[in-house]
């Protein structure tokens, strides 16, 4: 049993690595957020340059903080509502370190135990200068 | 031990739970390849689409058998080529099952000891009616 178990364990040590080059080689801004706390658990580059800051830095800071939602709806039941739509419209929001006027579009799902968001940030049409990357 | 590592273990789940939930939910067309046998290992819908056939049917295929190459470069030479230029090149084939035109973009990373691809499939420039999609 020991021995299955430590099988087990590396067949899943390569679903860990998998998860992080998904991450960091995606096009799309991720960000992963806990659904009890509101706290980001993870989050790529992609989505820390359209947020404004470090991937380090926003990692544990609340996601709701970080952005400016347009209604007075409460922030976790808006990603729920969006996330159980067909429809993909989102919820659109702008963000405060950035200025960038994002659309999450979320995804509700439940990873041990704990019920998490993995919200795609797309950056709407740019309203300032901010969106002019130098490449 | 046996505790630690079966809180391990559970740590390890919600990685494979994450990386599901990235591969279904993203807007890239992915597929994982074994460096080693040239199979794909896993494939998203999206991928399945553009390559022609279902993501099940496509498990366990040959990629290079999967398309057309332009050169006589050996295929996973070309992909591990392209996986080390920092510019974005791709490597360019048609899609036999689909017909389509793609750009693969490899990312050549070690998980559980073996070297695994992870191929971005971009459709390029429709020169017929396949990329027409009602939506």
């Amino acid at each position: 049993a020991q021995l299955a178990l430590e099988r087990d364990y590396e067949a899943h040590r390569d679903f860990e690595t998998r998860y992080r080059v998904l991450m960091e080689t995606s096009q799309d801004a991720l960000v992963l957020m806990s659904a009890a706390s509101g706290r980001i658990t993870d989050c790529n580059q992609a989505a820390a340059r359209v947020l404004g800051g470090s991937a380090e830095a926003l990692v544990g800071c609340n996601l709701e903080s970080e952005v400016e939602a347009n209604g007075s709806d409460d922030f976790i039941d808006s990603l729920a509502g969006a996330s159980a739509e067909n429809i993909k419209s989102g919820v659109s929001v702008v963000a405060r370190r950035s200025g960038r006027k994002i659309s999450i579009h979320p995804t509700l799902f439940r990873a041990a135990g704990e019920r998490t968001f993995l919200c795609r940030l797309e950056t709407e049409t740019a309203t300032d200068g901010a969106d002019i990357e130098i490449s």
